[in-house]
């Protein structure tokens, strides 16, 4: 019998428990949709503040130099590659997710010219899956297949997220990365669901990306990643050749030369605000031991599955390796459940058709919270209090 | 003979005098680079405290109904459109310029597939053409011209900057768009080094972009804009089909459906706090009297170059009306020249291989800095005070 004296146990002896207090979290409601937007660490503020009034304002354009603002797509890469299993020069921080899935996408199709079909996944994120078809609806000849066909050998290329936002289950990177490799294709994985949640480690895949705005806690809108394997630096090529990824941004030269290594995929000037509070974000993540952040995502979760127990339909794996940090349940009504949820202070959100998420941030989640969390869903299931009209109305954002 | 005096004259009957109070300019600098990266807005700071600690940190994922960001590429270009002469829902910001030049260039090509040159001006800000390199590179088959050709007949698309960086020459937009389109050719113009300097009317042209951390004051990497002429929106497409630009972002549905109007063509998720600095900029804006701000413009420019007389070579125009907010000078050892000058408080930039820029921002530029500049300027040129050995080691940033 797990009661909630027993939580708050857990929380006493949780290596990570100092953590929370780092984070900006409003009273009286548990927060879990860091999957979606991660809470505000305390000092990104000051962070932030330092970029517009000491940097621009006091070095004006200066700050590219002074600042390192110029640097920062390599510099803030190279501090969120162990995250991800990288090393030093393999990462560059900029744009968006949709951006970064072009950019592997299509060097990915320049690397294996003789190859006509992109695997992708229709369950994945729809941006994934868009940015490919807008990529294949450009170039024309393309087949884009879905990835449960699991053929692969005269695909150039597959993309697939590490953990899949709807159901939180997880593929298993080694063995998909290995089995697409030995087809003759190129691997991309998208880590927006999985990096910040768990050990990530993509040495071996082609190419990796991710958004840096949810587990890692960068702020909304936050830039993203782009991971290029070093054994395709001197080859693949961006096909958003912007003047940041030219060998000599500043000697203006007419035609376009890519820079040696990874900084040939930087495109346009770095969204420098939104950098400052990523770098933040990592100075956070420094000290994050991330054996103890899996550990404990599979405890909260597991916590939180057993609770619930069936008062509603469990759609992510029952077995907690087999998942990422979050908890997806199913109920026809999902919608004005999550609203009513909402409503009293436990913040999930809802995913269309039916789907129910709850997102499990181990640095700022507490056992007693899933307690709480598990609690009140089953009193808003069991007495209906999402049947009220009020629910029923959608906001633009869901 | 014009002296200091004159130049206080000038300011204290400047109608635009009390703008500059709204900025935050440096003790003692007389800050002539505007053109690439504004000055700070005061209130900036405050708003982009807002995004951090009451919307981020107090409202988390629910700032993207209550905080309005999930709006923000919409909104903000709506509040943008009338400083480039467009009406509401014809401007969507986000991403980078070189990301907005993809966008409009491909799209201009899939309105004319029948034909198989791209029109670019190879003395354009580089990224432009690089831009246009990578998306012939990846479609094959496309021959790219110069402009100075003068010939569009059997061109797709022509993409030009209004005024050109490093010249600061002005080319004639109206006329232009006029030759470019009755050719049968789409006219995409890139506004970086005109908007906030002049009145800009692209009503005509069929695609804009640009940035808006030059005049326009929004902060380092701050978010482009990207102009679609209304008689595209039902047909264009944005080939980076993210999944902020589908019609139902939150229905996640498998397949890419383009948003009606202007959506289409955002991307990713917005970077909202570099969005906060530039709702700022705005506010400023929206009470700048445009024909004030170029009549002002050309006045600084001219007293620059009557007062610079024939210390150096003037690469831009004579003649004020055909030139931006800009006066470019030549000198072989222009680098040095501009560290002695920035060394002495006067802030410029330079472009290689010879060119020295110096660009007048009318809402915080007064005359008498025109006069301190230009005084400072013919000081370094007749001591020769560039010649001191530490000015000619070069930056990362020029």
């Amino acid at each position: 019998m797990i009661d909630r004296d027993h939580c708050l146990a857990l929380d006493a002896g949780d290596p990570l428990r100092a953590f929370r207090d780092e984070f900006v979290l409003p009273e009286g409601v548990v927060y879990l949709v860091g999957n979606s937007l991660g809470a505000l660490p305390r000092h990104a503020a000051e962070r932030v503040r330092r970029a517009v009034q000491d940097e621009w304002g006091g070095q004006l354009v200066g700050g590219w130099n002074q600042a390192g603002w110029y640097g920062q797509p390599l510099t803030v890469g190279d501090r969120l590659a162990p995250l991800i299993g990288a090393g030093p020069g393999q990462v560059v921080v900029g744009n968006t997710t949709s951006i970064a899935i072009y950019q592997a996408v299509a060097a990915a199709l320049r690397l294996r010219p003789e190859r006509r079909v992109i695997v992708s996944d229709v369950q994945n994120f729809p941006t994934d899956h868009y940015m490919v078809q807008g990529l294949a609806g450009l170039l024309g000849g393309y087949e884009i297949r879905d990835f449960a066909a699991g053929r692969f050998d005269d695909a150039a290329v597959v993309l697939l997220s590490e953990v899949d936002y709807r159901t939180g289950a997880r593929h298993d990177v080694p063995s998909i990365t290995a089995r697409v490799q030995e087809a003759g294709a190129l691997m991309v994985w998208d880590l927006c669901h999985s990096v910040g949640a768990m050990e990530v480690d993509v040495s071996e895949a082609d190419f990796a990306l991710g958004c840096t705005y949810k587990y890692l806690n960068a702020g909304p809108g936050a830039p993203a990643f782009l991971y290029v394997n070093p054994r395709h630096h001197a080859t693949a090529e961006n096909v958003l050749s912007g003047w940041h990824g030219h060998a000599e941004p500043f000697a203006f030269e007419p035609d376009y030369r890519p820079a040696e290594g990874i900084r040939r995929f930087a495109v346009g000037t770095p969204h420098v605000l939104s950098f400052a509070a990523l770098e933040a974000a990592l100075d956070v993540w420094e000290r994050v031991p991330m054996d103890q952040v899996r550990a404990k995502s599979m405890a909260l979760t597991s916590l939180f599955v057993e609770l619930v127990g069936d008062a509603l339909e469990l759609v992510s794996p029952a077995d907690p390796a087999a998942r990422g940090s979050q908890v997806s349940l199913r109920h026809a009504d999902g919608y004005p459940i999550m609203r009513a949820l909402i409503d009293r202070g436990v913040h999930g959100d809802f995913r269309a058709p039916d789907v129910l998420r709850f997102g499990f941030a181990p640095l700022y989640i507490r056992y007693a919270d899933v307690y709480d969390a598990a609690v009140t869903l089953r009193e808003v299931l069991d007495r209906e209090l999402w049947r009220d009209e009020k629910y029923a109305q959608r906001l633009a954002v869901t």
